[in-house]
């Protein structure tokens, strides 16, 4: 059967082709995929930026909800039409990391849609044990938000949020917000510290304090708002080095600072404020299956991470997709609609 | 009664004096002082980088080992010719960190010995508080060194050190010899990064396994000996930025960095391997009740520490002991004797 899919072929460059889609292999399910989110890995890689991990013929692409179409040999538990969701990590199952029961970030991990061919395809087939059921009744472009909801979910879970407590949140992109979000719905009073306007008027309808590093010190407004303690849980999501220094500055005595950001460069980190605070941090990447999980549950429950949606385009137009989302200072979540039904 | 007290008066200089010692205020014991060991704080003291906190006329001297002389009003639970240790933090029982159960990392802690005068005098008058009971046959010059090892017991309960896990110690001075002691003692595999060659065989004398950074590369060697898994936890106390290279290069994933050194300026940390690895890092202040307690525990089931003792001089040569430590690459820790009995 032929299907339309898009590949990245190098220089800012979507071309869409036919291709044959294969029959789901044994352990294998075919899903038809119906809405992929773009986010920032997808769009580093629109740049080139991860041309000599991708290549330049990758079909990219792994935010996504979809429908069973058809299962390969072996595998159960799933039926044609089933909404579900795909967890892109494949495992080695032989490393460190995998054996000591973090195969989330085996040493060897692949990334569906990145290592291997990935979602924007009318058709994708993938690992049984990636794939996660959705309730019959969920909505499929909301969907398409648990991927990053998951990675927020698996931050909040490595920063051991508690009700009550307060976080700051450093950063307020897609990832940001969402940490913000799972955090206020776990109980947290929630700070954002953001230098655009509009993700800033986000914040506020979404009951943060927003707090804007150019127009004041955010550090000094913390220990203001939280009567000179700090924040109990710091997110770094911003990659920079103002963030790193907000990181530190900000937490409170035994603080959890969880490092969320891609730092390409090493950081001046105040190791001092570490020693003298009994300061704490941990890295958090990827999801757990177990984050899924929640991640699910919490759409389920009413959290509506729909309203992060700001652009939506069919699969013919990614590549103005992608145009238009470069360097857009307003859009938050980009959908390419790959199938006719949401 | 006229006691003698040894000065620092500024200038690289101790000054001994007598001085009239007051009977102990309230709630305060009045301890007859037995040995004083000489740190690192008391060697910044000595080099006049801490004047402005200790000014030029301060007994200084936090760790310590006496006998109770006499109690103060309301002081119960100790008699005279009690074995006994000060745990040298007075807190304000005010402060978020107070009223969060961190009273050790007190926002306004007062370090006996720095903040008000310390152990290097015949008669020491301390809140009964921070009085530590020894069992009646313990040695007070092994005693003495009982605050440096509760520091090492802090470090290696923050780092959550499990029995069979590998630990890396960055640094063999005496809190890295003692951290590596007490790793070994719960359990651990160790190993010891240092360049200083008499520690290196003070370490191959007790079991760990020392590598020389000026010699190899010691993450390689780590990564070597632990099959590419890496260090489950590692120890930063050597306060150098190849010492912060080596923690994240050496961790294995989702191992727990313990920052114990003052690192008196931010360093460069590579935070990707903090997000790669989900690495977790975790400052380490001083000491709290509990670790004092397992510190006397320690030494009362066995634990050889008085094998770090390398020098011993009267109260009278105070001034030549520190001169003596000064830049002194075979010393490791040296007491203070101040009363004749042992
Ligand atoms: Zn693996
Ligand atoms: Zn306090």
């Amino acid at each position: 059967m032929t299907i339309q899919a898009a590949f990245y072929t190098g220089h800012k460059t979507f071309t869409l082709e036919p291709k044959e889609a294969p029959a789901p292999a044994a352990g294998e399910v075919q899903i038809d995929v119906a809405y992929v989110g773009i986010c920032g890995t997808d769009m580093h890689v629109f740049h080139g930026n991860m041309d000599a991990r991708v290549g330049n013929h990758r079909v990219i692409g792994h935010e996504m909800s979809g429908t069973v179409a058809a299962l390969g040999e072996g595998v159960e538990g799933f039926a044609p039409g089933d909404r579900v969701v795909v967890r892109p990590l494949a495992h080695c199952g032989e490393c460190p990391a995998c054996q000591a029961g973090y195969q989330h970030i085996c040493h060897r991990l692949k990334f569906l849609g990145l290592d291997t061919d990935g979602a924007l395809q009318e058709k994708w087939n993938v690992p049984a044990y990636t794939v996660h059921k959705l309730p019959a009744d969920m909505s499929l472009e909301t969907a398409a938000m648990i991927e990053p909801l998951a990675v927020a979910v698996h931050d909040v879970k490595r920063a051991r949020l508690q009700a009550g407590e307060t976080a700051l949140v450093i950063g307020g992109g897609p990832i940001g917000m969402l940490i913000a979000m799972v955090a206020q719905a776990e109980g947290a009073k929630v700070i954002l510290s953001e230098i655009n306007a509009n993700r800033l008027n986000m914040a506020a309808e979404m009951g943060f304090t927003g707090l804007n590093p150019r127009e004041g010190n955010v550090a000094e407004q913390v220990m203001e708002i939280t009567g000179t303690k700090g924040a109990d849980v710091v997110f770094e999501v911003s990659g920079t080095q103002p963030g790193v220094d907000l990181m530190t500055a900000a937490a409170a005595t035994r603080g959890r600072i969880c490092m969320v950001a891609i730092h390409a460069k090493p950081a001046q980190v105040d190791l001092f404020r570490f020693f003298w605070r009994e300061l704490e941090m941990v890295g958090a990447r990827v999801y757990e299956a177990a984050d899924y999980d929640r991640a699910i549950e919490m759409i389920a429950e009413g959290l509506d991470v729909a309203r992060l949606i700001t652009d939506r385009h069919p699969l013919a137009s990614v590549q103005q997709a992608f145009e238009a989302l470069d360097g857009n200072a307003t859009a938050m979540k980009t959908l390419i609609r790959i199938g006719e039904t949401a």
